[in-house]
């Protein structure tokens, strides 16, 4: 890539993360004790003086703490830059905006990659089994860190959806928002089916070796990228696959072979061999992140209704849903509506006409981005109403 | 299993295969010549003096010429067992009932599992890709050995479905109704996507030596297990897999393991290993399955114009679908409808509500049953003529 490189203007520009070292043993819900560990996180903006602009955007199974900006040396910008800049719905003129890398992730916090100081080894297959819950309670230790008595937002979309809704349970007093984008209240036996298929093509991968393919100096990249593939079946829909490939040939005729023959397929190969081999994505940590997805359920607390889950929350919450997401369908997110009305919470929710599926919260769309302005001018609102209140 | 074993009365009883040995090459759409082959198949019921009362059953991806009845020493009846028998809808009574095993199959039609008499190796890899056109061919060979002029019907579900489609367009005067069921016209670009994924995990199988595993000594058990995962995922509605299995908990509680936790879990792992090892189906028949159906496509000879491929059909034609079938949905039935229509072509459709998904047309139904008798005494009428036309 060119030296001369500029950022866009309308990017935060070159950004680096940071680390956040815990020393606080983290207690999870599997019943392991995490005695210390990492978290590395990206802010942008500034954060006002009495700390009330901030928002924790939470990542979805593949993200990172990369959000917005451009890594010097790199030429792909973070994984929502569409949505968080200056000037864009989440306006970093106007916000302080923070994201982590999930613990358990193989983006720098720390997770199955990384060694172990108690043993000297790669965690591999001995990291803890991890859930949305723990994330929230190490989030919450990194908020603490920041100084920051109260999110103005807590935002995200699928797995980070998720991680929004849990907060909103968790730490009711802690956000003032929480913007809950293509999620789901719980996983749907199909969606857990979808995700064991995933996880059997990387656990009978021979180069999986139980988990211990680091210490083996292997990769089982024949197993990740078929999850891959796998995952992208089911973030696009029929409608985008339809219109983006048909059955159009890759070779204009018929071959008559395993080759690729329709584009469609060359698409999936393409995803997942970059994911296994460029991306050199964790094994481990896709595992851990389709399990901490399985285990997401808040409302087996409360006696597996959701509206007593939602009776905890003080947040006021936007939802949104895509019309072609058949991943976590609009009745999915309407759940949550009607959970948070029945306790006449606070929720606007917007159902965006798109057609490509689960895809859609991260991709342009002139009915999503409105409404996500509308909401951040409410959060706005609510922050600056906290900073005269203070200032009084 | 006991000795003392008898099949219900309503079944056709105890069967066996036949195997037709053909001398006449066939010519494949893949540009090869097959010089012989074999083609496995059972019969129930009687051929009438004029053979007018013949129904060709076709037959899908996992499936096999075992439509009906039992054999000896085994307690399971053959696939179709709750549609085909005495006094079932496709009434054994009435009806002499044919179906043969698809060429490239792996249950004794000649297939990659079969020694090629050239080169007195197994086929493995070097079978050629068949297609709907071509196994139609072999079952027109099959119809003229049996003496027959003109099925009463073709009649099959998905994937046999489409066979009977394109029976209705390569040998117009040869079926006087065609019985579609959950079908499509052709593959979408997902479904491609889904059948490319499958193959994927098969073909990447280190136990799958480009195809030639039977002579290593090898199966690809791994991933003829997912592809099986993933085709049983497809075959499910998302409601069905909800009310069956929810979110149950396999052991009661929460484990936080990579074991088995949820009910789906336990279901798929025990569809895709059965399949792989009890039911030993071979993986490039598999393959061959998969790419067939994607090749599907008959209106690509017309212009891709449906309608215009249809003019060819003589056939009086019942297409049904069921509500919940993601995998080939209503809609794609409809969409022959339409062709039908557009062409004044006899059709009756049916839509059956269903929660069962792509399974739903192999499931008991009252709604399905009744639609299927009424077609059924269609054919039975025409039958009749045909024996009194000839009789007078």
């Amino acid at each position: 890539m060119s030296e001369n490189f500029t950022p866009p203007e309308n990017s935060v520009g070159f950004v680096q993360p940071q680390t956040l070292h815990v020393d606080t043993p983290l207690e999870m819900a599997c019943g392991v004790t995490l005695p210390q560990y990492d978290l590395v996180y990206e802010t942008y903006g500034t954060l006002n003086a009495d700390k009330s602009n901030a928002i924790l955007i939470c990542h979805a199974l593949s993200g990172s703490h990369h959000v917005a900006g451009y890594y010097e040396g790199e030429k792909n910008p973070g994984w929502w830059e569409g949505y968080v800049g200056p000037g864009k719905p989440i306006d970093t003129n106007e916000f302080f905006v923070v994201c982590s890398n999930n613990l358990g992730g193989c983006h720098g916090s720390t997770g199955p990659a990384s060694i172990n100081s108690e043993t000297g080894r790669y965690y591999g297959p001995d990291f803890p089994i991890v859930t949305i819950p723990d994330w929230v309670n190490s989030q919450n230790t990194l908020r603490e860190h920041l100084g920051i008595d109260r999110w103005a937002a807590v935002i995200g979309g699928s797995m980070g959806g998720m991680q929004a809704l849990q907060w909103s349970i968790q730490y009711p007093d802690k956000l003032a928002h929480a913007g809950v984008i293509a999620a789901a209240p719980k996983l749907s036996a199909q969606n857990i089916a979808f995700n064991e298929v995933a996880r059997r093509a990387i656990m009978t991968d021979p180069e999986f070796h139980n988990g211990r393919y680091l210490e083996m100096g292997t990769v089982p990249k024949r197993g990740l990228a078929l999850a891959r593939m796998l995952g992208h079946l089911t973030y696009l829909s029929d409608d985008v696959m339809g219109e983006k490939f048909g059955r159009e040939l890759r070779e204009g005729e018929l071959k008559y072979h395993f080759d690729v023959e329709f584009q469609v397929e060359s698409y999936l190969r393409y995803q997942g061999e970059k994911f296994a081999t460029k991306l050199k994505f964790d094994a481990n940590t896709y595992l851990l992140m389709t399990k901490a997805l399985d285990y997401f359920d808040p409302a087996a607390d409360f006696d597996h209704d959701l509206t007593k889950a939602m009776a905890q929350a003080q947040a006021e919450f936007w939802i949104a849903s895509f019309t072609t997401d058949w991943r976590f369908s609009p009745e999915r997110s309407r759940e949550i509506v009607k959970a948070l009305l029945d306790n006449d919470a606070a929720v606007s929710y917007a159902e965006i006409e798109s057609q490509h599926g689960h895809d859609a919260f991260l991709l342009p769309n002139a009915h999503y981005e409105g409404a996500f302005r509308a909401y951040m001018d409410r959060v706005k609102t609510t922050a600056k109403s906290v900073n005269q209140g203070e200032n009084r």
